[in-house]
């Protein structure tokens, strides 16, 4: 056990030797396995002064109000995903990953299996950290969020949408998983459709969900290493094993 | 995968017929796997008349005082690992589990898998269901508490502890894992030693966590289902695999 616990430990020395070095290039792979870089953006949708009544239901674990259907007019189209901002944008799914890309410089990483290594979690709630995950075919928007859910007490709640329809992500299953300490948290679940609100996902709970303590355990240095699969859903054949 | 999800829902149906007629057998085996019914206890030691200041604390995320540690005098007796009670027994490591069988009903469950299904999740907390798990010649503590760290926001707490050295228990790791409704959740960590204090590995929140909404979305019919498995630390090979 040692062994592989100390090759594990090289693995993450690996991966912050070369954030070190290759700051300016976001994305590398160590292990074999691609590494994303993603810098927290303070969130200013819940920002105070943008949005203090929606925030201050939030606290209290009542759902904030979902801006994205209420921008809708047009059946065909559909509001700008990010959950970061209350943009005022809509237009066809097809076009949702090149206006996040252009407009919000939102990554995009190719691959089945990814690490997303979101830097500085010690930042103050609200706080996001988003990438686009590119493949089999699709997008998927994985966002980690840091939020208070009750006040004083920040958690972080991760998720995958896929950028496409309901029908479309049910053929899909995520895997989020930390792994550090001789300790080890998976969520799998089916990725909700980016037509559905990111931030009812979130208030819900239906997703992978972090107290402070937990984050921290898993953390190295500041950074908390996510590992990311997406399958077609044969993987749920394994539900009746347990 | 609608097959196999049929299968799964088959094998919850299962669970809960061989519950409604066997009530009085409060061990059974669905699927090929045992499954304990673990009832709930209400705490008595976090109860307000007998321990306000301790319950104070707790709420305001501080560790509570751990009453184990005080009650040793001679270093070769251990005190009552029971969670639920300010037991004032000590005796030697090799009679705790008859203690805890005998004085506190705890019942033993023999198998390297097996079910946990804790009973009434809505009972209000501090609520702790607790079975001693007997596998690979050694004896583990389950307990699941709900417990408000934050006033009037419940959490889930579940852990396993060895009856047994820390040393001892190094050579060990368990798995939880809960899995319902394309949702699956999996928390694998090495048991603390039973000579640790319970109530801290709680409130360090170094174990599987789960909030109310969570706990709901794995619970049917009140009652939430974590399989629970023990193996020597070997599968900590696969650590470097993330």
């Amino acid at each position: 056990m040692l062994f592989f616990t100390q090759c594990f430990g090289a693995v993450l020395d690996l991966i912050h030797l070369r954030f070190q070095h290759y700051k300016a290039k976001r994305v590398f792979s160590a292990a074999g396995q691609l590494v994303c870089v993603v810098n927290p953006t303070h969130s200013l949708k819940y920002a105070p002064t943008r949005c203090a009544a929606g925030q201050a239901s939030t606290e209290q674990g009542i759902l904030p109000p979902c801006h994205h259907h209420e921008a809708v007019h047009d059946p065909q189209l559909v509001p700008c995903t990010c959950p970061l901002f209350s943009c005022p944008w809509e237009g066809h799914l097809e076009v949702v990953v090149s206006h996040l890309r252009q407009t919000h410089r939102i990554n995009i990483l190719q691959g089945a299996e990814i690490v997303f290594l979101a830097t500085d979690m010690h930042l103050p709630a609200p706080t996001d950290w988003i990438i686009v995950h590119s493949c089999l075919g699709h997008q998927f928007l994985l966002v980690l969020r840091k939020q208070e859910k009750y006040e004083g007490h920040p958690q972080f709640f991760a998720t995958m949408m896929l950028i496409g329809t309901p029908t479309q992500a049910d053929n899909f299953t995520y895997r989020l998983e930390l792994n550090r300490n001789q300790r080890r948290l998976k969520w799998e679940a089916t990725p909700r459709s980016i037509l559905e609100c990111v931030d009812s996902v979130i208030s819900d709970g239906d997703c992978l969900v972090l107290n402070t303590s937990l984050a921290q355990l898993f953390s190295d240095n500041g950074s908390l290493a996510i590992g990311i699969a997406i399958t077609t859903s044969k993987v749920h054949s394994s539900e009746a094993e347990m």
